[in-house]
């Protein structure tokens, strides 16, 4: 019964991994660089690409909202005028908790990739199962909220191990909050050594221009795919 | 290929219900009442647990622990010599986004079942899968924590809908993020009219004791499983 569960999930993985090496050719083809923003839920991705997207660019940014339901945070990011697409997860049953390479592939047709240069990819809320599906992604990155607690890179080490950069948000919030942020970096540290990361508000906006410039350059390297 | 993927999802549904009916079968029998306490990763479970079952009560009550790595939550409950055992989930892919029946049931021989009058099952912070899984739970709790914004009932709406109790947490921060409590209580209603709902923080002791009452009540007249 275990041996048949865990060769089904395996049987899942690759599947996924296959397509998601076909996205990722379709991304490169229309030279679109892919970031897959993952978080806990109400840690603040759209906050943080609404600041972001905000500010005058050089660079072409489409976004993809993975929700379970509906299309709030796609009608915040489509105010400002980004294009943006809605993929909901919830056909199935109460809901699919992430984003798989295939439920992405849906809704490349309806994508404007050759008017991009970069695609955000704003995975469902969630500190486990993101982080398991790549999905043609050039980089993963993932918001951790201080009003979470200094203890979550230990308690959900995946996710903090399968990205390359860690947003610490909500950073207006330390004087208000039990969070020692050294031992936050301490147990970071522990989980993924000296993975990048950057401290940002996106409520006061600090920190939100070096989250641009690490995208923008981002745009000009791509990573390989570890799927 | 989508058929076979429902239908499988559906027979799993169906033999996780059959084992919550036995474990909830074995909870009457010792006269435990359960509840299955789940919220998004750090909206306070724990903090909340610490607070209540911190202060004096004629009320014996166990914890099951659910993380998917560590024991960290139990170290912390067990400093206040309430009985706790711990269930891991990563010995998965990664680790399970939720505590399922069996697992549940597989953890029943190490708890101190004819000790205890109330059982907290402290799910892994997950606000889609948990709410899937009856696990033979008399009643389900959830934690929102304010930092977390006000839409979270309409993105998550299976979870709030799933329980009967949302404790609202982190209030001493309503001074300091942009959360506007009716618009909440708004979104609450309109996915789950009238749950009740309990106004507390885990932090300045605010409402804890209006939520160990609750808990009190509830072991008085268990629920009927509705798996």
């Amino acid at each position: 019964m275990h041996r048949t569960k865990v060769r089904i999930v395996e049987d899942a993985l690759d599947a996924n991994n296959t397509i998601a090496r076909a996205n990722r050719e379709d991304f490169d083809r229309h030279g679109v660089t892919v970031v897959n923003l993952m978080s806990a839920p109400g840690a603040g991705k759209t906050s943080l690409l609404e600041q972001v997207l905000a500010k005058p660019s050089a660079m072409r940014v489409g976004v993809l909202e993975g929700d379970v339901q509906g299309s709030l945070d796609a009608q915040r990011l489509a105010a400002l005028h980004v294009p943006v697409v809605q993929l909901n997860t919830g056909s199935g049953f109460g809901g699919e908790c992430h984003l798989d390479a295939n439920m992405v592939r849906s809704a490349l047709p309806s994508l404007p990739l050759d008017e991009l240069e970069m695609l955000v990819i704003e995975n469902v809320g969630n500190l486990v199962c993101p982080a398991e599906f790549r999905v043609g992604e050039d980089a993963r990155v993932m918001v951790s909220s201080v009003a979470e607690g200094e203890d979550k890179p230990l308690k959900y080490p995946l996710m903090f191990r399968a990205c390359e950069l860690v947003v610490i948000n909500k950073i207006d919030l330390l004087d208000h909050v039990d969070f020692d942020l050294d031992k936050y970096l301490h147990h970071l540290d522990s989980v993924h050594p000296g993975v990048e990361r950057l401290l940002v508000s996106a409520r006061t906006g600090e920190g939100v221009d070096v989250f641009g410039e690490w995208l923008g350059a981002r745009a000009g390297r791509p990573l390989a795919l570890e799927a």
